[in-house]
């Protein structure tokens, strides 16, 4: 359901031709009328073709619908791509009978290939007849590349006595970092909510999840996150609202749930790890230090290996900030101590068996302040550097 | 020859018993009489014991000699790991006969593990006494750890008739990355020159070599290089003299060889990958936009499989600076245009064919001024993943 789960969405998924492997590879999400909406987008400077066309759709802080598609990322395609995804905004337009410019556009998939507009084209409309409020796991399908799984999620909250919904799907893979990952996330709720407060909502519900998330450091030129709002559950939010938090705490659960499935379905992880930090000067230091530990390839092959190596935790931070006293900091791995006060501590072979499940936590203290943070990632293993060799031959 | 190549010098290697494999584990390089000397040491927050030593050994500008051991890097020790690195130098001091601040000391290995100093103090003692003008070899062999073969350089060049010689040795193969590699390298020559003329003609040599060797984005806490001047070619070099870019040159190139021998001998590397970046507005935009393209994980996973998968080295650029325009970059595999102007470019099958080599070039041009920049690199394999998974058990 997810995506579909809040009242006024319908959506569907089908299989146009784009992906070489078959299967859906077109996805509609529509409200029934004009919903609010704000988008979060890559910070890369080199942004697809559909990334500036969302950006020039929710500018006036209102969509009608979303089009996705996985099989080519329209992106370093030129004028030509832009005027592709153009075209795709207007065929969803035509058959929602709205404009062009309701129409969020989303592609992923290689980069420097022009997508085969003829099969989007039928893909679209096909996908317009078959819309349906059930629809939401056939879409979550349908934008899916190298994911094993679709990822979708759904939080029901009463907000004077009715309930409002917020339901999303998202895709992700590889590409994984800061700032958004390789990802596309289409997020719905019935909540009738400004597009405004929606833009502070979906930013501040996103700047602690998604962007969270890191698996190999590469920022893509596609990253979306759309979200959208129906108001048919009859019920008004507003910041400064008794309701504020309980939506926008619904809206992060969301979106730190589908962020937990991009990390646990990344590209040849078989752990997803959690590198926290405590103890910072400031926030600040704390996100940029877990960052540095979350990217290093030599403690992503440690972790693969069960290898307690938690020197390689402190090199990793002092290549990144010196705004730390090495002299002070204590690492656990899943709790098991193996450095206190910047020398070894601990039992190794405890260490080593806590790091034997699929689940890790990183625990870094500092001991100088209150900053706090945690960076999701995951194992480096063989398997994604053979996914990632023949991606795209 | 390489560290004993210039006059004035001997050297030994031995093996102590500190490698779990076994084999020579401690180099030691002497000057016959008291040399200037230079030293650039890790930008990393986290420091090994023996940097903190070398610090303090080369502030005076005037070394002895140097004590370097592999199997174990006494980083992460504490105040008793400085103790060890002192008492390594002090060893070393009373075979030599000079103050224990004469002596530079390095070390590589495993972070956070002491050193068996027992085993360290007779390996020193067992170096001392195997001194010769030809131990530049077993020297460069004592400090390898996970490198394949040992690497030296020699360069002469006539200063006023007589030859003055430029010799180093290194080890490198995994944590390599700007600021220095997790390498260490002992640099020699016979010509006379102060200490601080030294000091600026190594840190420009190592600027534009070690400095520009990127295996896997990280930062050891050990990197060392440093060169001690005997003055026994009878030659005086100084800035500003007719000799200072023959020497400076011969330097250069011995840093650069070296450099190259790490790149060529990375942990689990089957490619030397050479990102260029020309056209930047300036060069230190070319260079953070070479480095983000030589950290990419997608990047160096595509070299591997030899896919020419370009819109990875816009993405990685795009990611860390916005100072270039997407729409006017070429980028070319060993010459093979793939892009040009941001868009698909040339044939597709010859740029495949064009990686199908040992050596690498990533050439991009920004198109957007004068700046340029070179980042040494190399692909990324399962071997690398297998090497660091398996490091410390």
């Amino acid at each position: 359901m997810s995506v579909t789960a809040a009242r006024g969405f319908r959506a569907a998924g089908v299989a146009a031709g784009l992906k070489a492997r078959g299967g859906r590879d077109v996805a509609l999400v529509v409200c029934d009328r004009p919903a609010t909406a704000a988008a979060v987008l890559t910070s890369n400077r080199v942004q697809a073709a559909p990334v500036a066309v969302t950006r020039a759709a929710v500018a006036d802080g209102c969509l009608r619908g979303v089009v996705v598609n996985s099989g080519g990322a329209n992106a370093c395609t030129g004028a030509a791509g832009l005027a592709d995804a153009w075209e795709m905004a207007a065929v969803a337009a035509h058959e929602i009978g709205c404009a062009r410019e309701d129409i969020a556009v989303a592609s992923t998939g290689l980069i420097g290939v022009r997508l085969p507009l003829g099969l989007v084209r039928a893909g679209i409309r096909e996908a317009a007849g078959r819309l349906a409020t059930d629809g939401g796991r056939d879409a979550a399908m349908a934008i899916m590349t190298t994911d094993t799984v679709r990822k979708e999620s759904t939080r029901a909250v009463l907000v004077d006595g009715a309930t409002v919904t917020v339901g999303g799907m998202a895709k992700g893979a590889g590409m994984l970092a800061p700032a958004l990952a390789t990802m596309i996330s289409v997020l719905t709720t019935d909540a009738e909510v400004s597009a405004e407060d929606l833009g502070v909502a979906l930013r501040a519900a996103v700047s602690t999840t998604f962007d969270r998330v890191d698996s190999d450091g590469c920022t893509s030129t596609n990253d979306t996150v759309v979200l959208l709002a129906s108001g048919c559950s009859g019920r008004r939010v507003r910041r400064g609202g008794a309701e504020w938090p309980v939506f926008t705490g619904a809206l992060r659960e969301v979106c730190a749930d589908l962020a937990e499935q991009l990390v646990d379905d990344a590209e040849g992880a078989t752990k997803r790890v959690a590198v926290r930090v405590t103890g910072a000067v400031d926030d600040t230091v704390a996100l940029t230090a877990a960052r540095a530990v979350a990217r290093s390839a030599l403690v992503k092959c440690a972790v693969h290996g069960e290898d307690p190596n938690w020197g390689r935790v402190l090199a990793a931070m002092g290549a990144a900030t010196s705004r730390f006293d090495p002299d002070l900091v204590d690492v656990r791995f899943n709790r098991a101590p193996v450095c206190r006060g910047g020398v070894a501590a601990g039992d190794l072979t405890r260490a080593r068996a806590a790091l034997g499940g699929r689940q890790v936590e990183i625990g870094i203290d500092l001991h100088q302040g209150r900053g706090a943070a945690t960076v999701l990632t995951t194992d480096l293993t063989a398997s994604y550097v053979h996914e990632n060799s023949a991606y795209s031959s």
